[in-house]
């Protein structure tokens, strides 16, 4: 049976799951209702999409009665009335897969709405840049239709994994690893222009991603909290000096300044003293031991 | 002929270089006046010396006369003092190498005093932690010294690289490179308290790493600066939802509130319509565009 798979808006997000979905011989098709394509769709609309094999549907309801699989990929704000609508002419047989950056309570509004129809609800998220990852960017998922479709789309060659817990589970482990990947792209944008301004912006690239390179990312996260236990005191220090480099080549050090608060407070912890003795290199040991010391730091009501 | 090293300060830096020319056969000496190690030296600390090969020495002065190369490796507010005072034991057939987190400012500093006494400087920068590295950390060397530094030392199995430029170049970059690499301890920290409040600690440490250990770090580096051009406002706004959800997990977002403060900068610069039709995927284009348009939008004195 060939899978028919509706993509409600054809974005960047849209577009690289069909250029995996159709040569592994999903049936798809794309409703959009957007700022810029919309029906009647214009000439250069269809031929993007008919490349990547896909038939454009001028309406939500003839999308949802031709897919067995819905998918939501419009911009954050359109996410959750997209979801309702949606809902409306949903069957119990259907999956509706919201891929949208948008927040865990909006996913468990969305997923309320799916389920009420008696159709599953999944969060999927994409756990990387599509440009970089393609149709093999790895995809979270959560909620009532997660593991069926896993067991769909596996086979069609998308990378899956299977998060249990609530309906928005996938879209929580997003959000906080969005902290990182929109930090990181944050704090090497600050570095590099500071580094333009200097005049060395290929040496400090170097500078920057060789010893990455030679290193596994994971370690370096370990590596990140379990000397973050030791050091963050030494190096918010330093920090204050990094910040009159970087506001001294004219580039506000908005990076270097949080990263100093953030660094305050783990050593205002006062994790090291408590952890002395022992060789702390287990990064949840210090996890554990942060959390436990800024709860008593700032006792709240529901602490005991 | 034997090289005669001799360390003042036997911290962690000095202890990782220690590591790997003792075993390749320099003759090391170190001398220590600080906090917790100074003459007489107590028996742990001299084993732990011992333990790598290492003499003590009981004066700034025996060292600098029994040594070819002073490696200055102490607190960063006593590179200064201790390199003014290492200067006047210097003869001119010595290399002084001040491997300090220290401003450019300050190196230069250290280097004028150094090279009025006909000895020559080094600028030495850890670029990566010693504890990840070991003996085999990037060492970036500029100033007068540095290319017999590279000579002198690569045989004994140091990794170095030659910065040319002022004495300072190596610590400009290091500097630059701390806004990153600190940066990204800071945001790994935020992340991972926040997942450990909502329960989820492993798994967000497998969604955040897993895609980056798929990766190149360059490649994600140079995506970070060519997608940022063209999604940093759509990804400002995915951050005050990421913000609400760690506020809501009882951790300030310092970083979130940072970065999207960042993404913000970028965004407001009007790249993306300036660089219309053009496809970007140079990030040292970039770079440029970015210069010139923060120029243009804030003219100062010394812009044409």
């Amino acid at each position: 049976m060939t899978l028919r798979v509706g993509f409600i808006g054809f974005g960047e997000a849209a577009r690289t799951l069909a250029g995996g979905l159709g040569p592994a011989g999903a049936a798809l098709r794309a409703y959009c209702r957007g700022r810029r394509h919309a029906p009647p769709y214009p000439a250069e609309f269809r031929q993007a999409a008919a490349a990547l094999s896909v038939e454009l549907v001028d309406t939500l309801e003839g999308l949802a009665r031709a897919s067995d699989v819905l998918v939501s990929a419009v911009f954050p704000e359109a996410a959750a009335p997209v979801g309702a609508e949606s809902a409306r002419h949903l069957r119990p047989d259907q999956l509706f897969v919201d891929v949208n950056a948008v927040a865990p309570a909006t996913k468990e509004a969305i997923a309320a709405a799916v389920t009420a129809r008696g159709a599953r609800f999944v969060d999927a998220e994409l756990m990387g840049a599509a440009s970089l990852y393609g149709a093999a960017v790895p995809l979270y998922v959560s909620g009532s239709g997660a593991e069926e479709f896993q067991r769909r789309f596996t086979p069609l060659g998308l990378n899956v994994t299977l998060i249990p817990g609530p309906a928005s589970a996938a879209a929580t482990l997003k959000m906080l690893r969005s902290v990182v990947t929109k930090g990181m792209e944050a704090v090497i944008v600050e570095a590099m222009v500071a580094a333009f301004r200097a005049g060395v912006a290929p040496e400090a690239f170097t500078a920057i991603t060789e010893p990455m390179d030679a290193i596994k990312f994971s370690d370096f996260a370990r590596m990140c909290i379990t000397s973050d236990l030791l050091h963050a005191g030494r190096r918010a220090v330093e920090m204050e000096t990094v910040g009159e480099v970087v506001r001294g080549l004219g580039v506000e050090p908005i990076m270097v300044d949080a990263a100093r608060r953030r660094l305050l407070w783990s050593a205002g912890l006062g994790a090291r003293p408590a952890a002395e003795g022992e060789a702390v290199t287990d990064y949840r040991e210090v996890l554990r031991l942060y959390d436990r010391l800024d709860r008593n730091r700032f006792p709240t009501e529901d602490s005991s």
